[in-house]
């Protein structure tokens, strides 16, 4: 079979466990059986008009030995790209639809040639965009995630944003399982954190972007997420793996969604945290989240209790940002955060990052204002490499935030 | 904290790994932390506001010692009803989102009652609204996949077609990694088919519904299921965990969509496949896909090579039959399925069963037409408690299906 070139195909790795003396045959069961079903069997004028729609096996190598003759093995198998359309179905179903559930097998990585990724969308403000809309570009952002929601009506739910936005928080985001509107609408919390934002801007003279958790029925999302634009949203939270990534993907490529995308992991710990089934976590929160179009990725922190390894974490991150057709997107690594881990926070992950945190600002002995102000502290510190404790001593927040947590020097 | 009644919860059980003497931390931390954020913090009044919304931890049992203090231990929470939307992103989210991604956890039972189960589509036509279509009532409906579609032209595709429903198949699938329309759309090939079932009706006296593969743009695919529905399309085949579970739910939802949906496992793998991770087989391929209103559901039988271990599909089946608010689904376990093994599927998951095969047909030695007769022999022979070799004397094709493939007496 002639191969076609090789940007002309999507790169799929898979560590499986099978007999070694069943890989060659196993993988050119793969490269065949989806694309074009069967190879062999056809008759050669069929062969012609069907082999640029073909699989290839492209590589194969041994890992280990196991007992009985059986091996782990990486394949990787290269899908024509015209067989694809620019969706994640498509990309999802053919890369690991029936495979996922083929015994002891993980997609381990995912190369895309440009020729298909310039049809996905990207983030549409990525790093940039989204410090354009803050006038931030030398720190750091930080991120305060609502403690509580559900169970307030929106004077409570007011007065805790505006609690957060006087602590100098950048962006203040809902907490992802809030999706009763028993109390408020996302309308009406837009709406009214947007004049809470403008009163506390006179105070501290800093802009805050709320992003709104973006919840409802599926089919009415992409002019719910018009509207809460247009209402004054700083940006939009999305349950990506709760709803799917070709929802994420087609509200990035609308123009009248105007405001970054901020894709929360939910649920996709169930695709990536199996150590030999499922997808590796820097495709599903780096590689996958960017083609979609998110400006902002929350993933999970390497220091908290909810973790991903830092190796991993650094892997995804890379996919956030290696050179590409699209956008940078800006890594809100998560859990556990706390001002002292700030410098931390930097080292591992650059500047072009989203300190977030939730329990690290409500849970701090002076409330979430004074729990904001310890970060900004700590973010100015660490940026200027001036140690925390030193910082602390002009800022009695940080003071009680590194009393009360620690700190770790980079 | 006064209890809410018991059918007022979404009851989950997790299955996960800590220290014995952490357990109650744990369980009481995803109780309050994924409802109302916090609880022993609060003041008596917001506590009295705010606990019809909080959690509870409704059981915790060790199930296995490790070493080190850990335990193996099944912990389970109920969420109050109230927090949801009729929501997959909702359901998903809450259950299991950020937990999906805490370290050695497994979702393995869901328990939704009826007042929230009722605001979820279940299937429109069930097994019943089946048959009703296909008029048949007393035996298990025969399914055929298309070898190969990618790469083929309207008139091959729709000769590969004849010749299966020549065969006497009552549903016809497309391959469900089948997204480009370089050569055909899906409009194109609806039309086709039907005109082409038509004709072998007169031939059969069968009735066959053509099972289109439903792709494209996520926000256009309610327009399109009923623009296929409305041209002819027997149902629609949907990748539901490429898509989503919320697109299948409002596409049942819709009273426009006027066929039956049958939903591909494809990418579920990556969600129930590990052993300790993720989410178990019977809750994403049973009660979820039923919720959502999927008609039919395909998942991995025990015989083939793509296995589901026969107790885990068994646990799957009963989800999808058990008593309740919604209708049931046609269950069609796939992949290795031969005709010799239709007495053994029988026996298994009784005669409300879609018999489902795509090497099993186009494999016969006779082509795809003697392979749908092998099979509609076998089927009749099954339903008739015939032994299989005897039957075969009177169907040469069914002779030819057992002498390649063997067979199985239940």
């Amino acid at each position: 079979m002639r191969r076609l070139p090789n940007d002309a195909y999507v790169y799929a790795t898979y560590r499986l466990v099978d007999r070694e003396d069943k890989l060659k045959a196993r993988a050119d069961g793969i490269a065949v059986g989806l694309t074009v079903g069967s190879w062999t069997d056809l008759p050669a004028a069929k062969q012609a008009q069907v082999q640029k729609h073909c699989g290839v096996v492209e590589r194969m190598e041994t890992v280990e030995h196991l007992a009985d003759g059986q091996v782990v093995a990486d394949i990787t198998i290269g899908y024509p790209v015209i067989n694809f359309t620019p969706t994640f179905s498509a990309l999802l179903t053919t890369v690991f639809g029936k495979l996922s559930m083929d015994g002891i097998i993980k997609l381990i990585a995912l190369h895309i040639p440009d020729a298909l990724r310039q049809q996905f969308p990207g983030p549409k403000f990525g790093v940039q965009g989204v410090r354009d809309r803050l006038g931030v570009h030398d720190r750091p952002l930080l991120m305060s995630i609502f403690k509580s929601c559900i169970g307030n009506n929106l004077d409570e739910l007011t007065a805790h944003f505006t609690e957060q936005a006087l602590g100098g928080a950048d962006l203040i985001k809902d907490d992802e399982i809030f999706f009763t509107e028993a109390y408020a609408t996302p309308e009406e919390r837009v709406q009214a954190y947007a004049k809470a934002a403008e009163r506390t801007r006179q105070e501290t003279g800093k802009r805050v972007l709320y992003a709104v958790n973006l919840t409802g029925p599926v089919f009415e999302l992409r002019e719910r997420a018009r509207r809460l634009a247009s209402l004054g949203a700083g940006a939009l939270l999305l349950n990506v793996y709760a709803y799917g990534l070709d929802v994420l993907a087609d509200l990035a490529r609308d123009p009248e969604v105007t405001v970054p995308i901020m894709a929360h992991p939910a649920v996709s710990g169930a695709l990536y945290a199996a150590p030999h089934h499922g997808i590796s976590a820097d495709i599903v929160l780096g590689e996958l989240l960017r083609l979609a179009g998110a400006d902002i990725v929350i993933y999970p922190s390497p220091y908290g209790s909810v973790t991903l390894p830092r190796e991993e974490g650094e892997r995804l991150v890379a996919a956030l940002r290696r050179p590409g057709p699209h956008k940078p997107c800006l890594p809100a690594p998560s859990a556990g955060i706390h001002p002292g881990l700030v410098p931390v926070l930097l080292r591992d992950f650059g500047t072009d990052i989203i300190v977030n945190a939730g329990g690290g600002i409500h849970g701090h002995p002076g409330g979430a204002t004074a729990g904001g102000r310890a970060f900004c502290a700590a973010i100015d510190a660490a940026v200027r490499g001036i140690p925390l404790p030193q910082a602390a001593e002009n800022s009695p927040a940080l003071a009680q935030a590194l009393q009360k947590w620690g700190y770790r020097e980079a």
